[in-house]
């Protein structure tokens, strides 16, 4: 069987290079390990099937041979221990790996998704501008604590790790955003990211993916 | 030296309890482990030592003999590791705790903590109630889903697992919403994990330390 991740069989454009197996599609890419997709119908999220291998009907879920998992940080740390690129080196190496994993997940990104998603989903409703202004103090109180750590580092555990593959893709959310600008080491971080290959490779396989199935 | 978890000297009444190293300290107790705390002074969270040890200044974090880290759940799946009692008895079952810990922390809290922070810590502001209903709409479907994988079960991954100790803390922030009472399946899984004496111990713990250090 080898390994598969779970996908939606598509998306709209807006959406489309954000859904969250870009994370795992981006690590295998790194590792040069091949995958397959399983790409979810219309309704299939909400099935008792899928729920079975994902609770709460979200994207990834992952398989292989040996193991299944769910959510996008379980399923890295988890490819990392494939990889030679990408298996952490010593004790404190997968230590400060596992840190930074739950740092993007916990601490960052629900501050940047707090701030942007009702600006996408709610536009218009009375509550909107007022919220986001308050998340967007709440989100610069992250990148500058991330400033400072990024500061003289190219990547946040040293070398390039799934750590860094997560908060990219946190950060991303924030590039068409002022207060990111506010912030140049993380902005050069976020770009340094977005540069490797394995980024592009996840992206081009994501998109094809929703191009294989676009509604006629 | 052994292990340490920082936490703060003093917190207000309406947060000690649910400062985060409640969560190390109920890993710690289930585990039987003794620990030392490093209480921050005011201020301390933002100095250059503590960075280091923590670049976010938030609590807990935790070294001992061979590794230091940060974020509760790499926390966490640490601890378990160091016991008997709590360390996946194979590999399947380590993936489902893994799993189950960034789900409560990236899919469950960020719900729970967007609909009650802002009640608690901007209570007046004009966007407020519009929110915090959103808010609360979103933290409905995490219940509904939770609430179905845990009809039949004890604990999220079988057995208890470290996995539990983050989801009770993260459902215990919704303890007095009425959102919680409509499922009770959820209500009923977060008395099972309240009643447990290493929560009890925990909270003791924690409270002991604020005491230590309350104002004059």
């Amino acid at each position: 069987m080898g390994i598969v991740i779970s996908t939606f069989e598509w998306v709209p454009p807006f959406a489309q290079g954000n859904v969250k197996d870009m994370r795992p599609r981006w690590a295998l890419a790194e590792a040069g390990l091949e995958y397959e997709v399983h790409p979810l119908k219309p309704g299939e999220a909400d099935g008792a099937d899928y729920r079975r291998w994902q609770p709460f009907g979200q994207v990834p879920a992952y398989r292989d041979d040996t193991v299944a998992l769910f959510e996008s940080g379980a399923i890295l740390l988890h490819i990392a221990q494939l990889s030679d690129v990408l298996r952490p080196r010593d004790t404190q190496e997968a230590a400060d790996v596992t840190s930074w994993v739950f740092s993007a997940l916990s601490t960052v990104e629900p501050r940047v998704e707090g701030m942007i998603l009702p600006k996408l989903f709610n536009a218009g409703e009375a509550w909107v501008a007022g919220w986001t202004s308050h998340a967007e103090r709440l989100v610069e109180l992250r990148l500058k604590s991330l400033s400072a750590h990024l500061e003289g580092r190219d990547w946040l555990a040293g070398r390039f790790s799934v750590a860094d593959i997560v908060m990219v893709t946190v950060l991303r959310g924030l590039r068409n955003e002022p207060v990111l600008a506010r912030y140049p080491v993380v902005a050069a971080y976020l770009q340094r990211g977005l540069a490797r290959p394995g980024f592009e490779a996840a992206m081009a396989a994501q998109i094809e993916t929703f191009a294989a199935h676009a509604p006629a």
